[in-house]
């Protein structure tokens, strides 16, 4: 045979996509693996492609091979086209390789005519039915292969209805829809000058030229031109028999899945309607009944309907979502695909498919998604309340949760309230340091700026608390204490909520749900853990969140924030004394006091986390951070401190900078005041010190420093470093194992990484920065324009959340390149935002990095990305 | 020999550096040219390595050596050590292969004794110079060879004084300094319980033990560990014997130049002094006398000294700053190197050394410093005037010249001030666009924030005006308009002065000379051209930049900054009622509104520039820099523009960014408004549309996006900007050539230069952003602790004014190369500031670039480094 135009669903498989486009190669596989499928047959892609050479149209060699199909349906359907008795439809639909939904065209109830239409008539004892569909093939075969107006048939139904003083189609008798068809056929000679076609034959041949030729209409073009789908693919035709299932009460429809897709119990689940189409279904006008009705309504049909499901899952390997229909007591299988399912659903059936056999422990990892966890590990709202919550606004998703409470300003007026016991939310332009407190106490945060790493952001999720940030569609005016959202007002105290999944606020209180995390997930993760190579660690600030994030597996610290502990309320007047010194002298008194209590958090720090390692940044932060920024700060520090608040004032003034973010920071702070570093070196020595001679195991702590550019400031700064430290070892005549490293965050020490690895013993990077250096994009401003971008597919995604592989992935490949030419067994991690995130994580792993490091809530989901990293590549 | 540890000036040549050190080589080549240098010898660096293996004694081999040529000395000489008639002393000095001035010891008058003191008087009739020379050798060999404590003599010579009455060394006569002598060798004895050495020999070898021995002095070391100069080099040692010019009439001493230093007129310049010491010219008690005079005084060493300096300058290649003496009517020259003269003499000098055909052009290039040309092209202080002035504070040399003026502190006080006819110098903390105005009319600028690269600097240096940035010294009060320096005020209307050359700001008036280009400037400016390969273009904003630019040698516009169209103070109301327009509606009003300035400006510049290439670059900084910031200035605003001054605020708030730097600037704006770069691309096709009309020849304009990160970014803009200029053709029926490209100042874009070349056909390095990126260094305030990188050696410079190589350097590296790959013809320049840095120059030449682009008055510095990386590559 020289060319095979027509492939009938027997002769297809999953495999052959390419030739038989993605719904023609499933409709294949369903069928032979032995599902009940309504017969029918594919026009190859490649017929596709002859088409558009034969100036569209169908050419005789094509056209006897598809009526040899005909027949050959006809035979296996034991229907036969155009007949009065029982007549055969077909539905005449697209199919590409690559799923294009809504683009091209299809057609429904091909083979109806005048004499069929009693036929359809007759079998489902519903001529108002029949009617109704052959007014609409007329109608759609008009429109897509004649291009016919739909305007004047919109007419005609619309005077008919008017005439009855109806408004909706389905108000209409039989009578009136009889009388509709001979309009329409009307309409459809008039615009053609010939009768609209009887044989099915010539319905079906226009048909298809129909279909084809839509793969070049504008819509198709410009989805393949977004998509980068090439236009030379062409796209397949599928020739499907049609069923009914209302034809009586042996007939019926339904949709069910394999196992209950809410938690994953292994039990069928869904529901379906006798004598009835598929939109009434869906219409919801009759309630359905449960599918275990039908073993007692129809045991045979139950029971040839378990044996597929088994069937399905055996082969699809997967949880299925089904649509079936019943005609006159034959099960057909209209559709089949692997079902949605919640996060909870979906790790215990993946548990249940890897213990049934069905799937291996790798295939049951990679079918979930690590972001899905999310839902696992914090409360959701009801969905149900969700939907008639009144939405004010929408930003990013900065943190996920859930949370509901009454609105707050500042940290103050928020701890008082929550003194009065009241739950509340935080609500500020954006967050800052001095919030922190605020932060603690509040049910969830809400920011009008910054991004997905703003400082709200990074804190929110470092604490597992929900968050929105960035919501530029909310005015937050923090001196009048009110929030304004398309022209309405939120007062101090107005009860809101907020989605942290889907980034929406909503007013008033919503329901929540917390979630539980059974026998099945932990034993998921073992399996896990079992085949994972990245190291997990998580940034934490505080023995809580180490603790929180130990329980969620987490391996050890990769990033401790020493400013953190410095934001601290108690602590605040030590720093600002310490940044506002008049000399060394004042400011070596200051350190003494903040040596004690850095030395305190250190010891707390290594007792809970054991054995485990834990790298130590210090201090990072510009030191205006710490400086009072309000009016009313500004006077009590000025008090406290006995500082002339014109003279705070001018300080403040001459530490302020035009971008703090590429200002005076991280190890600059060093090279002014190595004495500040000296303090922090010297607190982690000692406090090592004393939990070893508690008898604790310890790891030798890894002492970063941040913000390297040069290798000069690293040998500077770190010269400093060890000198404190052995100084620390000389006076208690013991030592203990550190080792210093650097974070990799500034994109000239990604280029000069050979260099640094000459002292730097690990590296750490720092993605945020070096996305925001990388990009010159400024975390906290970009918010305003990255939304744009993303609407105008100028980025697929925020580098912010994703690591950017081309562009700053590539500085992160040649600083491991040029580090490892220096010191082959550097150790190499990232402590950004990105660390977990699944398709960062999947890139740490393929650079070869040793760990990833992330918020303790996000641990999970690292573990499963790192996972499935070793299992796709 | 098995070791030649002595080499005897006759044996030594300049080649010998690494054997003879430095100093050594140097009298070794004078010598072999046939100068008359006093005679002498050299121990080699290889004998100073064994002498400290040898535990820093001499060894016999080395010392029969040394006598050898000691009595080898006095046999040239005809003098004899230790003689009461003709004595010989010599001095013995180190001589490093690198210079280490002042580092290392020296003995001087090495040879008196007893005796030979006697000798000496007679022989210069100066008994005082005589016991003087006397006391001071014995004190310098105590200290030097004995490390006997120098306050010890320092006593004695007190109490002598005090006894005389005097206060001052030089009042002591002839009996006082014989009684000082016998004190000191008592001292001696004393310390050393033996008698102070009178034998030559024993004081040679004492005093070579010495100086080799400083080798190892701890500031030889630090030196040595400051300027990377390897430890086990080890230092030569020159016994030179010593001549006197105080031995009579027929004896003398003097200075000379072998041409003017000032002008660099061809004639001999240069003073000496009868019967003197090289201290008495310097003391100046004695008028010298002008070096012609010695003509007539001394015909036949007037001679010898005409004959010499010629074979000087014929062998050494340049001007020549001599040091000489005359010893009883015979000549020697104690020192010769290359003249410091000023930048026009260099000039003058090198044109006419080539036109002699001792240089080739080629030299003659390579004999002038790039950066000397400021001083050409700039006015300057009188130096005399300079000394006595009264300095203030030092801050960044951000543009050169020198100016006086009065102070004020805003644009409008300083525009007032000088329509009454004040010279004014504009005083800021730092400058921002709104202050414009005031900038072009002051004499100088003066601000106490930014750097190198910071609006005040860049803008002034643009316009060749003097300016001093980042003066931290002292703290600018805006409001109360005072300058605060060392506790004083200045007040408004003071006068100061500003040395732009040397970041010096002055109290007062300061006389100032302004510089002439003559002819030979433009002689060697073309040399320079014809051989440099590199394009050089400028910086420039409006006709008279670039026509200033245009007569200092440029050859086209590299960057046309069309921002600085939009600060002019009339079009700002335009400016800002484009950004705070409501709608699209009204945006599109504004910009009709500077649609027809903006393209004015265009057809003036196009005009201008005439056939020569221009790179216009759309708009760049972010939208709030056009707001009004003063309260005066927003009320006004409010007041014009009819809005709501609370609305104003509201809007001005919200663009306001936390890092500007990173924020919604550049390309990124056009993302958001594509109008606003749709206005300035029709601008310039329109305005080269009739300026062709005209008949004038015109380059294709070349259009340039800048701060691209992103290849879609680049797509989407240039995809605007194409769409208004093929708008613009059709309107018009009418096509001109134009070419679209990119900034490269992102680090992304360079590392993503492949993709970029794709739609970009030219580059230009933007190396400030791309330094403040790589680095993670805000222009704006990297200037309070760049200074420290310094002090701590940390940076070698400020990577602003100077290209770092090995970290920015290679980011260009990378865009080049992978630019190059896509399209291997494409359009390669710099338009950063390190555009006019010679060494910046250099790395560009070597990367290939095919242009750089600088401010107009650095235009001649460029070219000359591009000439010069020529000839060094």
């Amino acid at each position: 045979m020289a060319n095979k135009y027509v492939y009938s669903f027997e002769e297809g498989t999953k495999d052959m996509k390419n030739l038989l486009g993605g719904k023609g190669a499933n409709l294949g596989e369903m069928t032979n693996i032995g599902l009940s499928v309504p017969a029918g047959f594919t026009l190859t892609t490649e017929t596709c492609t002859e088409f558009f050479e034969k100036d569209e149209k169908l050419w005789s060699e094509l056209l006897d091979e598809i009526y040899l199909n005909m027949e050959e349906l006809e035979r296996k359907t034991g229907k036969k086209f155009s007949d009065s008795a029982n007549p055969l439809l077909v539905s005449v639909r697209s199919g590409a390789v690559t799923s294009m939904p809504g683009m091209m065209d299809t057609i429904l109830n091909l083979g109806l005519n005048d004499i069929s239409v009693k036929g359809l008539a007759k079998l489902t004892s519903n001529e108002k039915f029949a009617y109704d569909s052959y007014r609409r093939f007329i109608q759609m075969f008009s429109d897509v292969a004649m291009n016919i107006p739909k305007v004047r048939f919109d007419m005609l139904l619309n005077s008919i209805k008017q005439e009855k003083g109806t408004e909706l189609d389905k108000d209409l008798q039989a009578e009136d829809l009889k009388r509709l068809v001979q309009g329409y056929k009307k309409i459809y000679l008039d615009e053609m000058g010939e009768e609209f076609p009887q044989d099915p034959k010539e319905q079906l041949k226009l048909s298809i030229e129909a279909v084809f030729a839509s793969w070049n209409n504008p819509r198709a073009i410009v989805y393949r031109k977004l998509n980068d789908i090439p236009d030379e693919l062409g796209t397949a035709v599928n020739i499907q028999s049609m069923v009914f299932g209302n034809m009586g009460k042996t007939s019926g429809t339904g949709v069910a899945f394999t196992r209950n897709p809410s938690n994953g119990e292994n039990q069928l689940y869904g529901e379906y309607l006798i004598d009835a189409q598929g939109e009434d279904v869906v219409a919801g006008i009759r309630t359905p009944e449960e599918i275990s009705h039908l073993k007692d309504q129809m045991p045979q049909v139950y029971e040839e309907f378990l044996k597929s499901t088994e069937l399905l899952e055996k082969h699809y390997k997967d949880m299925q979502d089904i649509e079936f229909t019943i005609e006159n007591g034959k099960l057909y299988f209209l559709q089949t695909r692997n079902g949605k399912r919640t996060a909870q659903a979906g790790i215990n059936i993946a548990v249940d498919l890897v213990e049934e056999g069905l799937l291996t422990r790798e295939e049951g990892i990679m079918s979930i998604n690590p972001n899905d966890l999310n839902q696992l590990l914090h409360p959701a709202f009801d969905k149900k309340d969700l939907e008639n919550a009144k939405r004010i606004a929408k930003g990013l998703s900065a943190s996920p949760g859930a949370s509901t409470g009454r609105i707050y300003f500042n940290s103050e007026d928020l701890l008082s309230a929550k003194g009065r016991g009241e739950k509340c939310i935080l609500v500020r332009q954006e967050t800052s340091p001095e919030d922190i407190e605020g932060m603690i106490s509040a049910e969830g945060i809400l920011t009008s700026r910054g991004g997905m790493t703003s400082h709200a952001a990074v804190v929110a999720r470092g604490m597992g608390k929900c968050c929105i940030a960035g919501c530029t569609e909310i005015r937050v005016d923090e001196a009048e204490k009110i929030i304004i959202a398309e022209g309405k007002t939120y007062k101090e105290g107005d009860v809101i909520s907020l989605d942290g999944e889907t980034g929406i606020v909503y007013s008033g209180e919503i329901k929540k749900a917390q979630p539980e995390l059974g026998e099945k997930f932990q034993k998921f993760m073992t399996w896990v853990d079992e085949i994972k190579e990245l190291g997990i660690r998580t940034n934490a600030d505080t023995p809580k969140e180490l603790l929180q994030a130990v329980e969620f597996g987490a391996e050890g610290v990769g990033l401790c924030r020493t400013e953190h502990m410095f934001f601290n309320l108690e602590r605040l007047p030590a720093v600002r004394k310490m940044i506002l010194a008049k000399d060394f002298v004042e400011r070596q008194e200051a350190l003494k006091e903040l040596l004690s209590v850095q030395r305190e958090d250190f010891h707390e720090l290594f007792k809970a986390v054991g054995d485990k390692p834990i790298t130590i940044r210090l201090l990072d932060p510009p030191l205006h951070e710490f400086l009072p920024h309000s009016d009313e700060d500004r006077i009590n520090t000025s008090t406290l401190m006995k500082i002339d608040l014109k003279e705070l004032e001018s300080r403040i003034e001459s530490l302020s900078e035009v971008n703090p973010m590429l200002g005076h920071r991280g190890c600059r702070l060093a090279v002014t005041y190595p004495e500040i570093y000296r303090m922090q070196a010297r607190a982690i020595v000692e406090a090592a010190l004393d939990v070893k001679a508690e008898a604790e195991n310890l790891n030798a702590p890894e002492i970063m420093i941040p913000l390297v550019s040069h290798i000069k400031e690293l040998e500077y700064v770190k010269g400093q470093v060890v000198e404190e430290i052995e100084a620390v070892f000389r006076e208690r005549n013991e030592r203990i194992k550190y080792i210093i490293g650097t974070m990799i965050e500034v994109p000239r020490a990604a280029l000069t990484a050979d260099e640094i690895a000459r002292e730097a013993e690990f590296f750490s990077f720092g993605t945020n920065d070096l996305t925001q250096m990388g990009f010159g994009f400024s975390r906290d401003d970009s918010g305003k324009f990255l939304s744009e971008y993303m609407d105008k597919k100028i980025l697929d995604y925020d580098p912010f959340q994703r690591i950017d592989q081309k562009g700053i992935g590539k500085l992160m490949e040649i600083a491991v390149d040029l580090g490892k030419e220096t010191r082959p067994d550097i150790q190499l991690g990232i402590c950004g935002e990105h660390g977990g995130e699944p398709t960062s994580v999947e890139f740490c792993h393929k650079l070869g990095l040793h760990y990833v490091s992330c918020s303790p809530y996000r641990v999970p989901i690292a573990r499963l990305a790192a996972a499935q990293a070793v299992i796709v590549n």
